[in-house]
C-alpha cells in the first residue's frame, strides 16, 4: 500500500485526489492547501483523508510514501526538492520546473536517492496518444515527416507563465513520447495583447537532424477551440482531433510516391527533369480507442506501479527535463524575435 | 470595347478566356499557347477567337488592347515587359514575378507608359474576402491582433516554385488587402520531402510594427484539405473557412476585456498585481455572401473598367510587388533556418 | 425554506439531490432508495441529508414540503398519488405516467389539493429551447411550418418502455413548449431488433390543424449520436444541434417568397400557370446562450418558486399529461402498423 | 458503334450529351428540343451533332440505335413508347413514368421487342452506392435492420411532381439496388406550404416482411442541405454522407450483442428477466472511393455495353417500375393522411 500526500487543492488537485482515491494499492493520507475553505471540501468529500495548511506536515508524515505537487509552477522546484529530501517519491504537475537548471537538480536528486520522480504529462496516458505512438513505433507511418499541432481557444489567460508554458507544454510532451528523435533547435514567435502580461499567442517551430519538423500554434485569444494535430509520414498520415467525441484519430492511407527514374534523370540532366510525384489515396481508418478510462487514472496506476516495482515511469523526470528545455529555448527565441535557439545537447555526435 | 489577348492556355488560361468572353465591353481577340492541341480546344469552344503558337502575334495585333499572361512564373517578367513595351495593358498571373527586381521593373514600365498593370490575386475579389475587408475597415473588429491561416492539402507538388510561392501567395495577397499595416519582417521555416525538389511545407510568420502578427501554414503533403483563417481583433474575431459551402465567414462577438484598475495597480505595485482579464462571449453571425458570382468574373470586370476609366486596380502592380517582396523574404528566411528578414522599406519612418 | 425529499437515487436521482442541495430557499431533508449502497453514497456526499429505504418515511415527514420522484416510470403514478395524498408538492420524472388515465388522475388530485405538480421536462429549461420559444413567440420565424427532430445513438436499450417513451418524450415536451398549436393526430412506425424487447427505433409523425407538421426519429441502434432539430418557418428557419458545444442554435434568414400574381393567374387559368417560388437567403445568426447554467438548476429554482408563490409551473401536470397523451397515441399507432390515431381532445371546436 | 439521339436539352440533357459524346463505341447523332436557343448551344459545343425541334426526326433516323429521354416526367411514357415502337433502345430520366400502368406498358413493349429499356437511376452508378451494395451483399453488415435517409435542402420547388417524386426517387432507387428485399407496404405523410402546389416536404416509411424498415425524409424547404443515410445492420452500420468531399462512407464496427441466456430465462420467467443487451464498439473505416469518375459516365458505358452484348442493365425497366410503384403508393398514402398502402405484388407468397 503506497501512502500518498497531495500538495495543492486548486484546479487540478481535486482530480489527483479523486483518482488516487480509487487507485488500487494506494491510500490518500493527507492533502494540504493554504486555503482552509478548499480543505473543507476535501474533508466533506473524503472524510478519511486528513488535511493541513502546512505541507511540511505531509513531508514529515511517515505514512506518506509519495507526494503529488499541484501548485503554481514557480513552487514546483522548491516543493519537489523538499519532498525528495524527505525521501518521498514525487509526481509534479507540468511543466516540471521554471527552468532547465531546476529540472536538472530535481532529476539529479531523485536519481541519487533512487526515488521515483514523475511529471504529470497527462496526455501521454490517453488512449489516443498511446495509439499514435504504437502506430509510429510499428512503422505504419513510415518515416515521420512532420508533426503539426494547433491548440487554441478563448482563455484562460495565465499571469505567471506565457502561453507556450501553459499550452504548448502538452504538445511537447506528446511529441517527446511519440517521435523517435529529439529536436536540435527551437524557434518561436509570439505576442501579448494585454500590456504587462505574458504572451497570449505563439508559434513554436522545432527542427530535427533528420528530415522532420514540428510546429505548434498556441493561442488564448482565439474565437474557436481547436485541438488538432496533423502527423505526416512517408506511408500514412494521421489527423488527431482531441475534440472529436469518439473518432479522435484518423489514419489516412495517403501520401506521395516519387518516381526513381525521374530522380536519376534529374541528377544527370539538370532542372528540366523534375521528379515525378504521384499521389496515393487509400482508405481512412479510425481505430477504436478506450475513451471511458480517464488518462489520469492510467497515469496514477503507472506511477504507483513504478514505485512498487522500482521501474522508470514513461513520464519520468528526464521527460520533464526535456520538455522544460524546449520551453526555455522557445521562450528565449520568442524574446529574440524568433531567432532559432540551438539545443546543443540534443545534436547527435557524428 | 477592350480587345484582349490571352497568353498561355494551360491550367488557368481556360478560366481567363471563359470569363473574358462573357465580360461586357470586352472582346477576346486571340489566344496563344505553344501546344497546338490546346489551341484546338480554344477554337472548338470559341469559334470566333483566333489562336497562335507565337505570342508575338498577339503583341503586334492592333486590335488587342490588353494582354493576360497565364504562363509559368519564370516567364511572367519577360512576357509582361514585352507586352507593356507593345503598349498593352497587362494582367499577369500570381505571383507576379520571380523576384522583387523584376516586379519593380514591371511596375516602373507600366507607370511610365500609363498602362494598367494588374496581378491576378483572385481571392481579393471573392465576396468572403471583400466582406472581411469591409468589417476590418468599418472598425467592427476593433484593433486587429492577428491573422492566422492554414492552407494545406495533398498535392499538387510544383517543380519551379516552393509551396510558399504556390499557396502562401494567396494569403499574402489577402492580408495585403484586408490588413491596415504592412509587415516589417518575415520569418519562414520549411522542408522538402522529395530530394532535389522545392520545399513542400512551410510556416511563414509576419511581424508588424504594431501589436499585430500574422502566420501562414502551407503544405502540399497534408492528409486533409484545410483552408481556414482566424482573425483576432480587440472587439470581434473572424473564422473564414473557404471550404464551407455557404457559411464561409463567421463573426464572433468574443474577446477579452482588461480591468483598467488592475492595470493601474499593476504599474504601480509590480508583478504581484496581475491584470484582470475577463472573457466576453456574444452572438455568432454569418453574413450572407454572394457565392454565385465567380471571383474571376468580378476581377476581369474590374480590370476592364480600370482600363476604360483610367483607374488604379485594387490588384495593381504595386500589390503584386508587395506580395513578391514578402515571398522573396520568406524564402530567404527559410534558406537561413528561419532567421527573420527585415523589410526595410516597410518600416514606418518615425 | 422548502423541505424536499427525493425518492429514488439511481441514474437521475443524484442530479436532483445535487441541484436541490444548491437551490436557494430549499433544504434537502431526506433521500430514499431500496438499495442501501446507494444511500451510503448519499450520506458520504451529503452528511446532513437523511436516508431511508422506506419512501413512506419521507411522505410522513412534516419537514418535507415537496417530493421529487426519480424511480422507474411504472411507479410514478403510485408514488405521485401517495405523495399528493400526503399533501406534498410533487416533481416527477418524465414521462409522467404510464398512460393518460394515470396522468389525468394525478393532475386532478393535485388540482383538488391545490398542490404544485410538475414533471421533469428538463429540456424546456435549457437556454437553447427557451431561445427557440422566444423567437417563435416573437414572430421571428413567421408561421411555423414544421418541426423535425432526429435523436439517435447507440444504447441504452430500455426494457420497460419503448424508444418513443425514452427518447421522443424529450422532443414532445419541447414541441409542447415552443409550438403554438396542439397536434390533432399522431402516427408512428417502429421496430424492435431484440426479440421480446420494446421497439428500439421509431418514427413519429404529428399532424396539426394548421399547415404544420412535426416528425421525430428516435433510435437506440444508430452508428452515430445525433441530436438535431430543424424548424421551418415562413420567415426564418432554425437548426438546433444539441451536440454543438457552443453554437447550439443557428437562425437562418432563409425561405421562399411566392409570387401573388402567379397565384391569381393560376386560379383563373388552370394548372399551367404554376406559382412562382423565389428563394431568399440572408445571414445566419447564432445567438449567445447561457450554456454554463445547468438546465436542472433553472428548473428546480422554478419549482421552488412556484411552490412559494403559488404559481403554475411551465412544466406542470397538464404539460406532463399532454406529452403522455402523445406517447400513448404514438405507441397505439405503432402497434397498428402506423395507422394515424386522432387526438379528439386536441381538435379545435369550430 | 451505337448511334444515340437525345430528346430534351434542358437541365439534365447537356450532361447526357456530354457523357454520351465521350462514351466509347458510341456516337451522338442528334439532339432535339422544342427551344431553338437550346439547340444553338448544342451546335456551338458539338459541331458534329445534328439538332432538331422535332423529336420524330430522331425516331425516324436509321443511324440512331438508342434514344435518351430527358424531358418532363409527364412526357416520359409517350416519348418512350414511340421510341420503342420505332425500335430504338431507350434510356429514360427518372422517375420512369407518371404511374405504374405506364411503367408496365413500357416494360412490356421493350420486352416484346427485345429492346434495352433503362432508367437513369444515376446514384446506383456512384462508387459510394456500389460500395454499400458490395458490403451488404458480402454480409459485412450482417442482417440489415434499417435504411434511413435524409435528403433536404432549400429549393428547387417543382410544379408537376411532389417532393417524393423529385427527391425520394433517388433513395428508393438506391434501396432497390442495395437492399435484399422488396417493401410490402408504404406509408407517407407530407405537406405543401405553397397553396395549389405539390407537397414540398414528406416522410416516407417502407415496411418489409423481414425485421427491416426504411424511412426517407425529403424536403425542399430546409435551412440546410443534408444528404445523409444511416444503414443499420446486425454486424456493422454505415453512415453515407454524400456531401462529404472524400469520406462519403463510414463503416462502423458497432452494434449490440444479446445475451442468449437472458433470452431463455426471459421466456421462462416473465418480464422480470429482460434481455441483456451489450454494446459493441470497434474501428471506423472509410473505404477509398473512386470519386473522380462521374456516375453518369459509368452508367452510359453500362447502357451501351448492355445494348451491344444484349445484357440486362442493372437499372432496367423493371427497376424503374419498382420505383414508380413505390412513388405511386407513397403519394396515395400521403393523400390518405399516412394510411399505409400495401404493395400486394411484393408480398412473398409463402
Amino acid at each position: 500500500m503506497i501512502g500518498v500526500g497531495i500538495i495543492g487543492y486548486g484546479y487540478w488537485g481535486p482530480n489527483l485526489v479523486r483518482n488516487f482515491y480509487e487507485t488500487p494499492d494506494c491510500r490518500v493520507v493527507s492533502v494540504s492547501d493554504l486555503r482552509e475553505n478548499q480543505l473543507a471540501r476535501v474533508r466533506s468529500r473524503y472524510p478519511t483523508v486528513e488535511t493541513t495548511t502546512d505541507f511540511r506536515e505531509i513531508l514529515r508524515d511517515p505514512r506518506v510514501d509519495a507526494v503529488a505537487i499541484a501548485t503554481p509552477v514557480s513552487t514546483h522546484f522548491d516543493l519537489g526538492m523538499q519532498a525528495l529530501r524527505a525521501d518521498k517519491h514525487v509526481l509534479v504537475e507540468k511543466p516540471m520546473t521554471l527552468d532547465v537548471e531546476q529540472a536538472l537538480r530535481l532529476v539529479d536528486e531523485a536519481h541519487r536517492r533512487r526515488l521515483t520522480l514523475a511529471v504529470d504529462h497527462t496526455f501521454v496516458f490517453t488512449s489516443a496518444v498511446r495509439k499514435i505512438r504504437e502506430l509510429a513505433l510499428a512503422g505504419d507511418l513510415g518515416d515521420v515527416y512532420y508533426y503539426d499541432s494547433v491548440r487554441v481557444n478563448l482563455g484562460l489567460f495565465q499571469h505567471d507563465v506565457n502561453v507556450i508554458w501553459d499550452l504548448a507544454v502538452h504538445d511537447l510532451a506528446i511529441m517527446d513520447y511519440v517521435l523517435p528523435a529529439q529536436p536540435v533547435a527551437v524557434a518561436a514567435s509570439g505576442m501579448g495583447h494585454v500590456p504587462g502580461e505574458p504572451e497570449n499567442m505563439a508559434y513554436v517551430t522545432l527542427h530535427f537532424d533528420a528530415r522532420v519538423m514540428a510546429h505548434v500554434h498556441v493561442n488564448w485569444l482565439a474565437p474557436v477551440k481547436v485541438r488538432r494535430t496533423l502527423i505526416g509520414g512517408s506511408r500514412k498520415m494521421i489527423v488527431y482531433d482531441d475534440l472529436e467525441p469518439s473518432e479522435k484519430i484518423k489514419v489516412y492511407d495517403k501520401g506521395i510516391t516519387v518516381n526513381g527514374d525521374g530522380n536519376g534523370n534529374g541528377n544527370g540532366n539538370g532542372a528540366r527533369y523534375a521528379m515525378l510525384v504521384n499521389y496515393r489515396t487509400g482508405d481512412v481508418w479510425s481505430p477504436q480507442l478506450d475513451i471511458t478510462t480517464e488518462a489520469l487514472t492510467v497515469e496514477l496506476r503507472h506511477f504507483v506501479e513504478c514505485i512498487r516495482e522500482n521501474k522508470t515511469p514513461i513520464n519520468d523526470g528526464q521527460a520533464g527535463l526535456r520538455v522544460v528545455r524546449l520551453l526555455e529555448a522557445a521562450t528565449e527565441s520568442m524574446r529574440n524575435a524568433g531567432r532559432p535557439v540551438e539545443l546543443a545537447g540534443n545534436r547527435c555526435p557524428v
